[in-house]
């Protein structure tokens, strides 16, 4: 892509109301625009980092057995009775009266609709396991919607809901969404570390939550760095400083975010919508069911949060909008058609290159790519026949001939 | 894909108040789910079509120079106030106060939203033309939603909006798009033919809508089969019958659906929204725009209603949910290992294939396989050593012998 067609400028000027780190780099750096509190468009770069994360959601999501649905946002009041979530949802649900006088709901969350479809499929045993997923909008009206992607009003969540014939079938598929959650974060390039929720409505064994450290996170965990023991400080029995339970090191106390949560959810909603099944002994039994959200912006936002210096935002290896920022600094017309070249040869290899092709001065182009983040920095210039090879997030420079940079380029995302 | 783990059995007994060939179709076929009037789910095998229809257009939007963005659905009064069309779309919208006193519309659609993203970043003519495009949710409260999918209300549309220093520049781009949409169509396997629109408040030269003919249409278009000239009835100098202006041949008075339409909006919202450029001359004018819609439920919808027959759904090549479906009616345990063995030999040809490997009857397997509509059914029996290799659409068969079978599939879909 050549930056001077990018649509997206990076800017100096936002908004006096963004307080956060993520939205204020991601807003400057031309990911996003802020519609109204907690509610943003995803620019051109914006929306290339968000199919990423949505992709690896998606392939772990499939590997799990997961099938993908794509459920509404419009839902009638009608289906949220059944479960008594009209009122209870009140504060946070947008809910209004259609013209025909129909009263209808923003999908908040999706356990209504989706027992609602599985219902019109499900007789026997031999019907379950179900392991449905959807990656598609949600709308709360929080009360505060200052932490940018971190808490939006509408925003897009990866949710999957499995359904079962026992306990024991929930609990080891429930084991096996906790290790692919594991696995997403760790191809997103965060560390996420497993705690056992605090409670609510859920008692705690029944609910995990995947905590990632950063200064703007809300929680507080109690974990251990050597070996990704984690516990939720309000339930938590060590403090910092104290010795890891599981390795005797020490353990720290780290805000942190939460970027995803699983849970239990038993029979609570097929009970309240009679969604049964016959068992093997032909009696009639309520369906089982897990539930299981990552935020797709909340954890665009979280890396941002977790990974930036004064400069501006630091992507990870596979979150990075494009692999490599090309930054033409050269001024000789000899030069400027070697960068073209060079851009193209990059291309012709498969590597998603952005092309600094504007003209600018140098110290704006090398500003605008530390806002923008991608990890790596590749600046052709009139000092010398070699590139400059820049890792964004340390600023390591190597000078490498042109010959040698695409494995250069292969080898560092490899 | 085994058919015994895939979500969304087919079925006999739908509500009786799906009128619509397509949604009864895609419903009985497992495509779809119904919420409420105008508003489905997408389950696993609709999800499948909807994104090779998403592909396509994607694919030729990028072509014609459009980055993708994602535009909220939540969009503040205050914005649509710039427009003076609060009001004026007020009996379509969901409009409603939110908790905090803010009134709200979801998007009918995003001119204003685009409009005032756009306004951020322009000033100069140098930084036009500029093409965004989405594929997005809206919603329109519409009096009826009873033709399926042709009508909800809630929908998935992929809008284009351009941005041009001149009403010659966008007239240039305005050709380009309508070219590409011919394309998109012709890839999506349906014969559009282009009309100029009937008036409404755009001049008529300045509109064109896409119809493709079915019986379900509710428009009427004269056209001319032998060489795509056509009119909208209302505004046609010809009638049925006569010759064509264009190649002399017979016209036809045909029922058509509107699949897709592209405008000039000149400069109606830059006006209203304040969006204007500094030109060469130093000069501030307005920018000049245009808009560019297709439906992606409305575009599967018109397949199915242009596209079937008395046993259900045909999809054509490129929208087909899988390749193959590969239908094992062998009761013997050598050619049921036989079955599964080439299942497998498929996928690793990178065939996409969906396996009936269900315990039921040959009837119930040959019957969902009609009415799902997979373009090819492979099919394999006791009867003979070769498989039945059977196009969807006219139903014949030929014997073929498994080893020449991943060549004939790829060859009719070459």
């Amino acid at each position: 892509m050549l930056q001077s067609k990018l649509f997206g400028k990076t800017r100096k000027d936002i908004s006096q109301d963004e307080k956060s780190v993520n939205a204020e780099l991601l807003t400057r750096a031309g990911f996003i625009s802020k519609q109204m509190a907690g509610v943003y468009s995803y620019l051109p770069l914006g929306l290339k980092t968000y199919r990423k994360v949505e992709q690896i959601i998606r392939e772990e999501m499939d590997e799990i057995g997961g099938q993908e649905v794509l459920l509404p946002t419009l839902q009638a009041k009608s289906l949220w009775d059944q479960t008594g979530r009209w009122e209870e949802l009140e504060p946070i649900m947008y809910q209004f009266t259609d013209h025909h006088g129909t009263k209808i709901g923003l999908g908040a969350t999706h356990e209504e609709v989706i027992t609602d479809i599985v219902k019109q499929y499900v007789n026997s045993y031999k019907d379950l396991p179900i392991y449905l997923y959807q990656i598609q909008n949600k709308f709360r009206d929080e009360k505060r919607a200052k932490s940018g992607l971190l808490r939006g009003r509408e925003f897009v969540m990866k949710d999957l809901y499995s359904f079962h014939d026992s306990e024991e079938d929930l609990n080891k598929y429930y084991k096996i969404t906790h290790q692919a959650y594991l696995k997403v974060f760790k191809r997103l390039g965060l560390e996420a570390f497993s705690v056992e929720a605090s409670g609510g409505a859920m008692s705690k064994h029944n609910s995990h939550e995947f905590m990632v450290k950063t200064e703007a996170g809300e929680d507080i965990t109690i974990l251990c760095n050597s070996c990704a023991w984690a516990q939720n400080k309000e339930i938590a029995n060590v403090k910092a400083g104290d010795k890891c339970p599981d390795c005797g090191k020490k353990v720290e106390e780290a805000k942190t975010v939460e970027a995803g949560n699983i849970f239990h959810l038993g029979n609570t909603y097929s009970k309240g919508m009679d969604l049964k099944f016959t068992d093997k002994d032909g009696k009639q039994k309520e369906v089982i069911m897990g539930s299981y959200g990552i935020g797709l912006g909340r954890v665009m936002g979280t890396i941002v949060e977790a990974s930036h210096d004064k400069d501006g935002i630091i992507w990870t290896k596979t979150t990075t909008p494009y692999q490599v920022h090309l930054l033409n600094l050269a001024k000789s017309d000899k030069r400027k058609k070697e960068a073209n070249k060079f851009y193209m040869s990059l291309k012709e290899a498969d590597i998603d290159v952005l092309h600094d092709d504007r003209d600018i001065s140098f110290g704006k182009k090398l500003k605008d790519a530390d806002l923008i983040g991608i990890c790596l920095q590749i600046i052709i210039s009139d000092k010398q026949e070699e590139i400059e090879f820049k890792i964004r997030a340390d600023k390591t420079t190597s000078l490498i001939s042109i010959k040698n940079v695409i494995d250069e380029v292969k080898k560092y995302y490899s």
